[in-house]
């Protein structure tokens, strides 16, 4: 197992919690107590962070929030917060381009912005995943079976093999890509019965689970279908947005709280 | 048909020319002759276009090269020096994610960069890549069968319809996703057959083929093949890495010049 594995298990077990809360925080939603700090984007991550951060297995800032307004420095600033709280940063960016071009955003994403772990896409195939691989003490999370209504459209098609893509996907991922014991999937936990089929194809591989919250996802459902391997379940706008009102964080705490539980509820 | 693949069209027939420059410009690539600039990336940007603009059809920067150095600046100062002289920029960046997100790459994309077109993945379906095809002035190049030797892995399987992957991608480009007549597709240009098989599917819709130089692809049989709709044709390396001399830009432009005029004997 790669030691991001390591450390994301490590920390599952100290705060009793698989919660992993995404940092995508759009600039329109930040509390107007706020907007007057000089950089309100760092300032709302920073305090959602000293609210939450001993009830989270990891951080999930999703990088196009930043990017689409210009805040890198944010970014590395938030993501270096959370590591010295001990906290490892899964970096959601879904990258994928042929391999020369995939070695950049490996760079990007690792050296740059110092990314624990990250997500990527595998349409391109494995040569355009390979520089992602290559990083060995890192987590590669591969989209399998994406949490969004059109997940479908390409995914769930039926191959002549008998096999849907997403568990194509999830097969050559156990079977192919992990020589490095650094890869995970992405599946959505939208999709109960999906999750059971995928966990059924790659044993105890980890995966991320992101849809719970504002999504809508069920916890008994997905934590039923899950069980078996490591589980990262990732909520975003229904902690980080509880409320806009100047007790924001002690909101988002309460909010990540009953999540937490109720995940462990079903354990 | 959308504003951009107008303006795509009339600067074909204005230079008489399909080629598109990629603009993946590594910094470890430059000549030393620009080492000492205050933005070297800049100036060989800069001394490329100036060399090839009357040559191109449009420039195509890949976005991993600047991001990865954290040269988000000097990637929109190449856009709009480009732009400046007449010449559309199609900024390769394959993003792909759910609704939220995607708006928010788009946003980045077309907002921040100012891209007249991009390159987006379709592994997610149709709700990804809404946000950037409700941009109805915009290019939007679809990835369908990718040049990289990995492309097959994915979008060559086969479906029990009897289509393969990149073949559902192309007719659901063409049935479903084009409302707004601003879809394309990203066609490996190292891949003759499979680009005669995707013009059979989507009627006259525009492709960019990548792919041409570094990658090897034979330019005959890509035009035989695409002949029926727009095409870009991308070479990259092989044309801004044609001498570290300090010539650099005029053995640019002698290569961009032979790729363009190898292209239209096979028109």
């Amino acid at each position: 197992m790669s030691p991001f594995f390591e450390l994301l298990q490590q920390r599952r077990s100290k705060t009793d919690s698989m919660l992993c809360i995404g940092l995508d925080t759009d600039p329109n939603r930040i509390p107007q107590i706020l907007a007057n700090d000089p950089d309100p984007i760092f300032s709302f991550n920073r305090e959602i962070i000293d609210a939450t951060h001993d009830l989270v297995a990891c951080y999930k800032p999703q990088i196009a929030y930043y990017s689409a307004v210009g805040a890198e420095d944010t970014l590395l600033a938030t993501i270096e917060y959370a590591q010295k709280l001990g906290v490892p940063v899964l970096l959601d960016a879904k990258r994928g381009d042929i391999g020369s071009t995939a070695a950049m955003y490996a760079k990007e994403l690792f050296e740059r912005f110092r990314a624990d772990a990250v997500t990527i896409n595998p349409y391109m195939g494995q040569d355009a995943m390979q520089p992602f691989l290559d990083y060995q003490d890192k987590g590669i999370f591969i989209l399998c079976r994406t949490s969004n209504p059109g997940g479908s459209d390409i995914q769930n098609l039926m191959l002549d093999s008998g096999l849907t893509i997403y568990e194509h996907v999830a097969q050559k991922a156990a079977n192919d890509w992990n020589e490095h014991n650094n890869v995970a999937l992405v599946v959505g936990a939208t999709r109960p019965e999906e999750i059971g089929r995928i966990r059924s194809i790659v044993g105890d591989m980890e995966f991320l689970l992101p849809g719970v919250g504002a999504q809508g996802a069920d916890i008994q459902q997905l934590m039923d279908n899950g069980r078996g391997g490591g589980l990262t379940i990732s909520a975003s706008r229904s902690v980080i947005y509880a409320s806009v009102a100047s007790d924001f964080a002690g909101a988002a705490r309460r909010v990540a709280d009953q999540t937490r539980q109720e995940i462990n509820r079903y354990r």
